[in-house]
């Protein structure tokens, strides 16, 4: 069958969640993460046009929504695979790439088949767009991190997440990482200042690797 | 507080769930809803696009990826409620209207206050991408009541979801609505034929309707 | 048809959780909020009693029990929204007795009809009765509020939730209230006193206020 | 401590589930189930004050709302073991009532343990408020295993539930038990016309047996 | 019917879940602590046969893998129930036994009705694999209780939990029990001691009662 | 650490659910799953016993009880990538074994490690013990996929699941599996005969495929 079986599928990425098992206050599945995604990426588009660059919209709507796609074929492999090594990596990368192509090969129209192709490639490039989807998708691990630190969560693999996710932005060179670093990162540190985690430790060592 | 406050914000429409307590074999959240109306709109523009209809991509990822955003304010109002009177429709969507205004107000920061005030807008108008839409949000409608169609519940509401959705799409002009009649419809109505449930009659009616 | 539909809807309260995404540890359906207001109630009702006041126990078991059986047509609207100014929540009462008004009309009995509109009327007059019920619900909100607040929720809206019902309760006038403020709030605080929030701190700011 | 004891104990309730695992479409906690029967027993006892009958509101106030308190202390405990022997049954009554007895000691003020020794107390006795409790209590079995059977759910246990509620009912004398077979019954069979399994053939052996 | 039977039971303990709403950030089915308890167990016979003790596997495999399928039938009793008194406790293992042997008498077929005789019944004797039993069964609470402390859970029922287990298995004599506290419970303290929960203080004073 | 990072790593798969989103009915975490081939095991292995054949039990236990554990680092896989090519397969397992390899060498003492480097191996293999671990393994499948089909669940999935793991079964050359198709799945399938899926058919072509 054709779109209708691509439509049906997106059901599936509401019931897989996110890190199973390590998160206690707020679950995540993989779509509400792609929404907060496509959100994040949207207020850093604007940012970026208020700086006078030029973002092409549909490219970014593209590859924000999309951009976890393949796991409904592999599931939330835990990160801690995914970064064993690059090799792994890039076998991983292989397997959930041509499942994807196979799916549009089997099930995509003929003449969607080069616009599905184009939409669920990898989006992470050096594009404008495909560095804003990279801080968009390290904010929600931000932003899902802080949610368990600030309610207590010793779990030493949030404080990774935050930390990883931090050191990553900090490398990407855009208008709206310069904002979010005066200007919306503060005001996460105030909101965390209860917490019996020392958030703004954490966050300074990160800034400061 | 500025940008952070709204960020954190997209949190809690994860945790909002549609239709509390009637959807039997799968729930679904305002986040996961949203996202899901984010993938349709894209694939109902690409078929607009390739029948040569200009699409306006920025204001289509704006108006489709907020769209339910005010439901932090005032939660999932039984569509019951909503549809009452029209004169009770207005009135929660002026209440709506006013609490999205008041957080633009108290939380966005000066610069960015008129986007956010075009972003969260009542995004259903007449052009293409308001169409495009209204069609995207009506499909989840019909997505998620054949999900618990197929499997069985009987309970009324679900029919009536279903059916709904159907005319209101079928009042809409536009290439997609023709390909989803065409070559998405069938298909749907084929993978529900070994349901207890009769959905190509409810399909048939609604459309003869 | 009649009872039965009456019967079964009450099923649907189970199912409508109070202030979705908020309660992190412990969550609460409509259905057993009534119950325990109920179970307060009574309590209350005791202690009136036992100081020579005339409780009329059916009026006390209708509106105790029914008192949230109208969200199962409008859902649990935020509290915020229900605050948010005295016209909008003028406008969602109005709403809930239509909706309860005409449900009485389409499925109750002609014999029971004044029955039900007499029990499902809003309770929280000024008869003693109607101030037990007022002080019952906003026990239940303290009980909900301490539960979270004891086990660390940071979230404002759990203490302004605990803020705001003592503050109600101080304003009515009963031996109940008198007794609860002497022999059971302190019980309450001094339960709360490891909790990393400084409840006792809390609770003292909303009696001075 | 004292009635706080008490009043933070109704919490747990909510938390006990019926029948854990056997429930498949709507579970069910102890605290919903008891305010529905609350619920029920309001109007069969309208029925019976609209046939003349005296009834004590406050009695059936107390043993309707805290019927199953003891719950607290001993979970729910199996059904099937409930009625394996007269022998067992007598057993596990007796060690409830004993920890509830103990948690009255200990707990509740002296000046307020008659009460609660009185609520708290096996209510299903002969009188029209005890007998009102037992019928209340089996309607909700009865609307438990509806829901389910509806649905499809194929557990005999649900079969068996529905069936002995039925005739445990039938063999009360009284008004709202006419009413019920009359005015009650034929609509919920009538509902559950469409479902899978065949509820008008098994209400049909209940009532000739 | 036969096996299938048996086999189609060992789903219900997945759905029974231990000290019901008790809680708060980690739940267990009475299926998942039976598979640690044989885990655990494997690794204690391990400890003792590096010391020199013959370990009977296949008797050990027997008793920690059904341990408590007993609860099969009359559920997860609250703990505070089983030790209420000492005839108490008798009488409920004499009722879960006698449900166990008649669930044998009518379902296993005569030629392994001796096999599961053995197998069903209950395991903490005085030998070694009835030690271990006992040991293992207690680390499960340890670590349930451990999950719960150091998130802060303050129910005092997890300090007790964890003090009993501590204290019981300081008791028995076992090679491993000396492996368990000069080897495991430091890691455990040392692991918790960033807990708003003092750990290490409760542990100090189980190991000194 | 030692011993006690191992004993803490068992509760994370508690909380891995298998298949996510595809059960509707019930959901099985890794951790009841191996619980579950521990008792059929358990059983199968007596069968064997009973017509002679010699078991080895602490093999046995070693094998079943631990055959998931490596799910710990990466999840539960999609099982149509665990087969989508042989080469993606090994690719997997390899990363996998790698993963415990590397937990055993950091986490477990010195006079253990070679212990669990047995216990933690891939148990599948040609002697009675890893054919018994083969089929227990496929019968969870068979109960899981079952105890969809029977409630109705018409995802294809759990055809092929079902269909599938009775196949591999059949080619195992035990006693036990003898005793499966004569005595067992007879049972099964009677109890499956009131599903609106026809599970005799099922049964019938996977046995003579």
């Amino acid at each position: 069958m054709g779109i209708h079986t691509y439509f049906l599928s997106l059901n599936d990425l509401e019931r897989i969640i996110r890190c199973p098992g390590k998160f206690k206050f707020e679950e995540h599945s993989v779509s509400a993460h792609s929404w907060k995604v496509v959100q994040y990426a949207k207020t850093l588009a604007d940012i970026e046009e208020s700086r006078g660059v030029a973002v092409d919209w549909k490219k970014l709507y593209e590859i924000t929504s999309s951009h976890d796609y393949g796991e409904i074929f592999i599931g939330d492999i835990k990160t801690p695979v995914k970064h064993h090594s690059l090799e792994l990596r890039a076998m991983l990368q292989k397997v959930e790439e041509g499942m994807v192509a196979h799916f549009i090969d089997e099930h995509i129209p003929e003449e969607f088949k080069p616009i599905f192709r184009r939409q669920l490639r990898e989006g992470k490039d050096d594009s404008v767009e495909g560095k804003i989807l990279e801080v968009a998708d390290k904010l929600d691990q931000i932003y899902e991190a802080f949610a368990e630190l600030r309610l207590g969560n010793l779990e030493k693999e949030f404080v990774v997440m935050y930390r990883n996710a931090l050191i990553k932005i900090k490398e990407i060179k855009l208008h709206c990482v310069d904002y979010f670093f005066d200007s919306i990162l503060p005001d996460l540190v105030q909101e965390g200042s209860k917490s019996p985690i020392d958030i703004e430790q954490i966050t300074r060592e990160a800034l400061s690797s």
